[in-house]
């Protein structure tokens, strides 16, 4: 137990400021803080949908685009490294997932990448048919199953996540899971699932979108097959960074993804006319790497140098816990239900609430600078990235969100009336 | 005929720098040259693969990261219109290349836009089995089809470019072909083509990666169905900046593409798990558009802000047939051959040279400042930006092309041994 959970723990009297105040001053991770340019007048309780900007973002990018693109032009690709940057971005991801440095690579988007992976572990199990998923995952999983499985005539079969340990029968090629739901912020036992999908001989494939950078995880401890994952949440690579796969290095050779663009081939500078994957993760290439994207991506992952994830997983978990008992004491007559799990074992990093009123609670918070977001129907969700958070801004948030509630503010029409964030 | 050919035509005696100088003083583009961040001591001939930097990028990527990004966080995609980037870029594309503004939209590489119209274009010609290509286009795209042949059960058939028009038989369902050849620097009749492929029933893809913003084209005026392209080159958008794809509105509510992400879905954010397209050019998106590139691209296209794109083509074609008058003139004992046509409607807006050394002497001249790239076994490329090169740029090119020809420096080890840039 850290000094944060004990500090709660034996905290008989409700729980105040104060004590908040005293867990910063006892958080090893508090002066990461300073590495990020956040608003002084925001607490942003939403880095599971776009993280904050790293301090060392903007000076990269001025030093990519105005002195390695703007002077070095074409021979950037070689004398900047721009031609490994996928690779290279890749194995710090790595770093983070539990994963060797040659199993990850950055690419495209998390969809195009879930995409990759599904066909290609349809064709590692030739013979099955089915692609099995849960019935609440992040819409665009389901989606680009169903499209795999129109294009390839398998079978899309999506069960209540309850179900899916049951759901894995021998006709099952793939399995593919987020593994930190995104609604609720529950998440799955990564090693349990990925067993239990290898002892039916299926393949699992896990969407990190809500687990890299916000917790600890151990891809190949669990024997992991496949991942895909985000760059703009909890890495905070920036509005629409690129997305990283993961692809365990037993499967490499057999691995043959079905967008066969020239990045990925063998030798794509001796612009043969015949496709030869190249050897390892590279195969998972496509087109030129967004470089942009991986500047800003690079130098955001930064912020991780030197972390070690049990501390952060430590305090995420402190926050979420802080969190949920300062809704329970301070907001117990407005009507919040908790949708994330209250042991931690099950919890990402997020917590989530429900309301009826949700969406308009959601915007009277955000114009009061107490940033989160509103999954349909009833779902406030809190993201909390322990690399810039404090218990004081949990407290804050709380007290805000209370003021909120009592003020009835958030009934004014405007904000019944705008626009839904992502 | 305008003042630049004039002045080339009617000079019997040898061409002079001082007449690129007068043809300069005459060229109503030259200003555009301000716009761009370009080295004092390199001529800068590799556009047609990295174009140069607009100066209006810096700017606005300091803006989207220091104050969107930073201070906007997830806000901004309301509040700073990163939502509807993808159409805005696309609708500024579209004006390059003869498209209504919502039939063009940007997204994802050039590769993964060919593989989404590939299969979309295979599943509007059910029945029809063929993908035709030629055998000397660009490799990604040959890549693509053959992927897309084996993951659909279709037959790629690769015939070379004076074979196409026979090739176009009742059993193609799509013809895919890159306008102007990344090699030769050829253009296909698009016109033709494409109203041959319509005569037996085929679709047509144009690749436009070395046409956008190069040379006018007219989709529309050409019947066109669907075209990709890419927008680092003559779009000037940044290394790895994102592709576009066009698909004319006739095929909008036919077109079906594989990679079924929530960006492409009719309400991404009701987060619904059945997957409907989006009307119109949406449903051509995947996942979150690449912010970072979009920045850069929509900044970089400024710079065609009220060109003429006539004016453009005609300084194209003068500075083409300037250099390619001046290897005659000033290189004829060097054994380089020309790879890219002489008649001016043939040609793109590159040259492309042949010689036994070429890669050595490619990178003596990038050592001289002059940048051009190699494409083996034997291409030099030089791809002329119309809107930063000047008919001085061309003479003192050839005159540096010269120099290490005469002077031999090309075959020090040093440039022997150096690796190829993209």
């Amino acid at each position: 137990m850290n000094i944060v959970s004990q500090s709660l723990s034996s905290s008989a009297a409700p729980i105040s400021r104060a004590h908040c105040l005293a867990m910063d001053a006892a958080d090893t991770l508090a002066s990461r803080r300073d590495l990020f340019a956040l608003p002084q007048d925001v607490i942003y309780l939403d880095g599971n949908s776009l993280g904050a900007m790293p301090k060392a973002v903007p000076s990269r990018m001025t030093q990519a685009i105005e002195q390695e693109w703007a002077v070095g032009l074409i021979r950037s690709w070689n004398d900047a490294d721009w031609y490994p940057a996928p690779q290279r971005v890749g194995g710090r991801i790595a770093s983070l997932i539990g994963a060797k440095p040659n199993e990850v690579i950055v690419a495209d988007s998390t969809s195009v990448n879930l995409f990759k992976l599904l066909v290609s572990a349809l064709r590692m199990r030739a013979g099955r048919n089915v692609i099995l998923g849960e019935n609440g995952n992040f819409p665009t999983d389901a989606y680009v199953a169903s499209g795999v499985a129109e294009l390839t005539g398998a079978q899309h079969r999506a069960v209540a996540p309850a179900d899916v340990m049951a759901a894995l029968t021998e006709d099952v090629a793939v399995l593919t899971l987020t593994h930190v739901n995104y609604k609720s912020g529950q998440a799955y036992d990564m090693a349990a699932v990925t067993r239990r999908a290898h002892e039916v001989g299926a393949l699992v494939i896990w969407d990190l979108a809500h687990t890299a950078g916000a917790m600890p995880c151990d891809l190949n401890g669990c024997e992991a097959d496949f991942a895909v994952g985000c760059g703009y949440k909890y890495l905070n690579g920036g509005p629409g960074a690129p997305s990283f796969v993961f692809v365990a290095e037993r499967h490499h050779e057999s691995v043959r993804q079905p967008i066969t663009g020239w990045h990925g081939h063998a030798k794509p500078f001796e612009f043969t006319q015949t496709y030869v994957p190249a050897p390892g993760i590279d195969r998972m290439l496509v087109g030129t790497a967004p470089q942009m994207g991986l500047f800003a991506l690079e130098a955001a992952l930064t912020a991780f140098d030197g972390v070690d994830m049990q501390a952060l997983r430590a305090k995420s978990l402190a926050l979420t816990e802080l969190f949920i008992r300062l809704v329970d004491q301070e907001l117990s007559e407005h009507g919040f239900g908790l949708a994330t799990p209250r042991e931690a074992g099950l919890r990402g990093s997020q917590v989530s609430l429900t309301h009826a009123e949700g969406y308009a609670i959601v915007q009277a918070l955000i114009a009061r600078g107490v940033i989160g977001d509103f999954r349909a129907p009833d779902i406030l969700r809190f993201g909390f990235a322990a690399l810039y958070l404090s218990h004081a801004d949990v407290w804050d948030a709380i007290a805000t969100l209370k003021d909120v509630m009592v003020s009835g503010i958030w009934r004014s029409a405007e904000f019944m009336a705008r626009k839904a964030v992502t």
